[in-house]
């Protein structure tokens, strides 16, 4: 049930925003009467930080399978970069996106979503670090990988308003070239 | 009145964010009547869209204008990349956050934020190559100076909930070295 009601906040975070979702429209979404859905989560605020956190792990655990999985070689960092920025243009993005807007504006819900925020971050660099092969311990490859991420969530941010796949494609393309050159440099 | 009308909405945007700004706040904190506000924005989307477009415009003109005083030589992609992301985390850019995250659920305002967005996109784009010296004749280069602006609205995303002005410098400052290695690439 507990699952449900953070799967039915995701969506309704997605079609409606965080100023149009409320605790009542999520447990009719969820099929979860009022009583239960306060019982898990008291008010607005744990109910969608504790979505996007939910959300956001279990995706994050199935991209990092994901990008596990790739064959080595030439293209995997292409591979690597392309499946990053779907990840940052998919409806977890957009519900983060949601929190993290209202959070400016929301000190109560700011100091949930902040924590949240810098562990995700951090989880999130672990793992492209690993993905792309890069040795941190070379000058500026650190910085090149938070550019990475960086990129991406910048992509994802345009890709809420327009539709622009193909050009995510070509920068992203483009950026794994640069980076396998930069990372591979004076070696 | 009309400036005064539109720098109040801007502020009162970055303060309460979108579903927290309302006309008559505006009108109150820009000290103009009820009616002298309904009389130019009838309401409260034609308000904060000619707001994001005004200053966005005004703030984007003064930035061409202080990227293009920049003196030629080893350090200037540095400083056209540093100042793309101070401007990038500036209240202009939480503004403009509010409008599009709200423009992602609301139809109407997305009809009215669209257009506006692609027109700025294409300004910032072509001032960006301009400062750069970029030649996009050359295969890769139009896509680092997407990847440039993607990078600096994905810095801004981040600067929004938690304050990384050394991060951020750090990246572009690395950033800047690729892409002056890359910018004279094989020519």
């Amino acid at each position: 049930m507990r699952a449900r009601l953070l799967e039915a906040t995701v969506d309704v975070l997605v079609e409606r925003g965080f100023a149009g979702t409320s605790t009542t429209l999520v447990s009719e979404r969820a099929g979860v009467s009022r009583g239960a859905q306060l019982h898990h989560f008291p008010t607005k605020n744990d109910l969608v930080v504790a979505a996007v956190e939910h959300l956001t792990e279990r995706r994050g655990a199935e991209l990092a399978q994901a990008v596990a999985a790739l064959p080595a070689g030439g293209k995997r960092t292409r591979a690597v970069v392309t499946m990053l920025g779907d990840h940052f243009a998919s409806p977890v993005f957009a519900a983060a996106l949601e929190l993290w807007v209202a959070a400016r504006t929301d000190e109560t819900l700011l100091a949930a979503v902040a924590p949240l925020e810098q562990r995700v971050g951090r989880e999130a660099h672990r793992m492209t670090a690993a993905a792309l092969g890069a040795d941190e311990s070379w000058p500026g490859v650190r910085e090149l990988v938070q550019a990475t991420l960086d990129l991406v969530r910048g992509l994802g941010l345009a890709s809420t308003i327009s539709d622009d796949s193909a050009r995510r494609r070509r920068i992203l393309h483009q950026w794994a070239d640069v980076l396998d050159r930069e990372m591979t440099r004076s070696r």
